[in-house]
């Protein structure tokens, strides 16, 4: 189990951590397998998505806001449970496929931790097994 | 592959089924590894969230209401088609790690079976493979 | 690695690929494991839903449209920033129990290519693992 760090920057961001899972693969030695990602926080998560035009990471920003605005009649404390609502909507688990010692991606896809309530120090957990 | 067996007790219900996933992996004898959760059903699914402040289950419910309310157009005559829609939004398989014979979570999350259609009686699928 | 080619028919579909995916599963001869789908695309996700009343997968694009409807704001100029934002929501990948040769599946499961931006070819890549 290897574990990837980030640093987001803004309080909702999705940064891409695409190199470090694939260097994580590379320093695994395995060439045919699976790849498990998980993330261990309650208000970021992990998506797939277009990282080619970084637009479309903006616009994902915008719906995120709009599907959960806030609530006058939330009652958690810290003020954040549209960053938990969000996190259960793109989910904490990813798994991947590895060919030829590569993550098997689309042409436009990257690996992204969606943070949902930066800006933190933020860890993704990952495991590659042969298979 | 084991079994969980739930019993949800409200229409709509976060269900902390954490200690009975931990005995699974336990009943294992697998000390590193990985564990697959998967849910049969079609109107609940799985989901990690915060499990410590009880009022973030509270708000993830208010969420998942306003994000998909009837519609008067809704085709399916059970009635139950919001359900339906929040269990493809949560999803219905989660990918856990297992180091030292337990599930490896952060500080603050749990596995939920998410009830949208409750109550019921539900099931979890577990299956904990070493490597 | 197995690959699943869909022809999609409209611009917004859920398409039932449960055939094929037990199709991959017994091209294996793996009796006992897991089956793993991965979906290459960024407009185009996977989710496990009622396959038996086909209203349900209406109702379900009636949420979907209405979940993220097209914004001025959007910065992407192809301009399927929802179906982009869809997939993040139902996901990329899936996992799955193969006991008995056979998918595991509840009774009114099925494994559905959710298609947001077709008509299209897609593809989905599936792995069956022993264990």
């Amino acid at each position: 189990m290897r574990q990837i760090e980030v640093k987001t920057e803004a309080h909702q961001e999705l940064h891409d951590i695409t190199p470090q899972v694939q260097a994580a693969v590379e320093a695994s030695g395995i060439a045919e397998g699976v790849c498990y990602l998980f993330c261990p926080h309650t208000t970021a998560g992990l998506t797939l998505n277009e990282n080619w035009d970084p637009s479309v990471r903006h616009d994902l920003g915008l719906v995120f806001d709009n599907l959960v605005p806030h609530r006058p009649d939330f009652r958690h404390r810290e003020g954040n449970s549209p960053a938990h609502a969000k996190t259960s909507l793109v989910g904490s688990s990813l798994t991947l496929f590895v060919s030829g010692g590569r993550l098997v991606l689309g042409s436009w896809q990257g690996v992204f931790l969606a943070e949902f309530d930066g800006p933190r120090r933020r860890r993704v957990l990952v495991k590659v097994m042969a298979g």
